[in-house]
């Protein structure tokens, strides 16, 4: 090896063991372990498809997973075919209406949403579910189908071990003052507006 | 119901009605299918929560999935355990080096993510695989430890229906600019920054 690269090697060496005196500080003052609220918003690709990696994760842990859709639900999807196949392990329950501009239709949106939340709330009192996704919730509270207030209240009543994680576009304010972890998804580019539509596997 | 309950509906359905014909405009004119490269880059969490998200959605239509893990290695996780339960439907490959400030060893790193590398290259060589995974790919090139036009041409060269998923910080801009959609993930807040470690389910 030349003395070029060796020199190199050693200055990656002692940068890599600065990063790991700060990495290691790091994680020594976060200690604390609780179930946390976890909200995906933006407008870019990955929200949703987030939230089911973590679903996955948990499942390979060992833990039980609550899953709700809300508003998404008319076509069938990877994501549901998917977990489905875990039925001692995953909870799976889709609103069954499709967007909200397929129905048109607001009274029979807010029947259906109310539905879903019934059981987004039993899933979030049982203590032997670890982690419960909320997919889209995010909509069906910016259209008003739910009482944002009573969702953070029924979210915070959970079990203190349980993670949710909320999705969708344009989270309310007070639902991420309430959560411990935001990521706001931002498009930097998206294959749609290049004239690709959705695919399997990747948008469903 | 009140008058204004319906004037509200009424409202309601013509907005909707509205949003569906312009959501039916871009599907019509999104007609293209083939396989798409995605990268998820940013500091935010769910880069790579939303890759094993569509390996999940994937596998939900019956497609292969191939996975290879950069950097990330050194511990047991979620989504390895869970993943390798398929093994019919999944090949899963961890480069096996834990976090590079782990190790700070250079050489070491090289010789690791260049066999990491050559999995990659096999996966996308088989038009049987539909979606392929590589998770943290941008760590490695952000240290070097691979030739960034070769990956660019690698990733290219592959089955013209296959999806590639790139994730990790800090995405090199030539491989944005090679990508058909990307989104940053952008941190509104972390529950690491309040105390609380990274769990199992949610950061792995």
């Amino acid at each position: 090896m030349s003395e070029q690269d060796q020199g190199r090697d050693e200055r990656h060496r002692q940068r890599m063991q600065r990063k790991k005196a700060v990495v290691d500080e790091k994680i020594a003052t976060a200690q604390q372990e609780r179930g946390v609220l976890l909200v995906n918003t933006g407008n870019g690709k990955g929200k949703s498809s987030s939230g089911f990696g973590m679903a996955a994760r948990a499942l390979g842990h060992g833990m039980r997973v609550g899953i709700v859709q809300f508003i998404k639900g008319a076509k069938s999807t990877g994501e549901e075919n998917f977990f489905r196949r875990f039925p001692d392990e995953v909870r799976y329950h889709v609103m069954g209406a499709g967007f909200t501009w397929e129905t048109q239709d607001r009274q029979d949106d807010i029947v259906k949403a109310e539905a879903a939340w019934a059981v987004a709330v039993e899933l979030m009192r049982d203590p032997e579910v670890s982690l419960v996704l909320l997919d889209e919730l995010n909509i069906a509270l910016k259209y008003g189908y739910l009482q944002l207030d009573q969702v953070i209240a029924d979210i915070q009543a959970r079990p203190a071990h349980q993670h949710v994680v909320v999705t969708g576009r344009g989270a309310p304010p007070a639902l991420v003052e309430a959560a411990d972890t935001v990521t706001d998804m931002g498009v930097v580019k998206h294959a749609f507006k290049a004239g690709i539509k959705a695919q399997k596997g990747v948008e469903f």
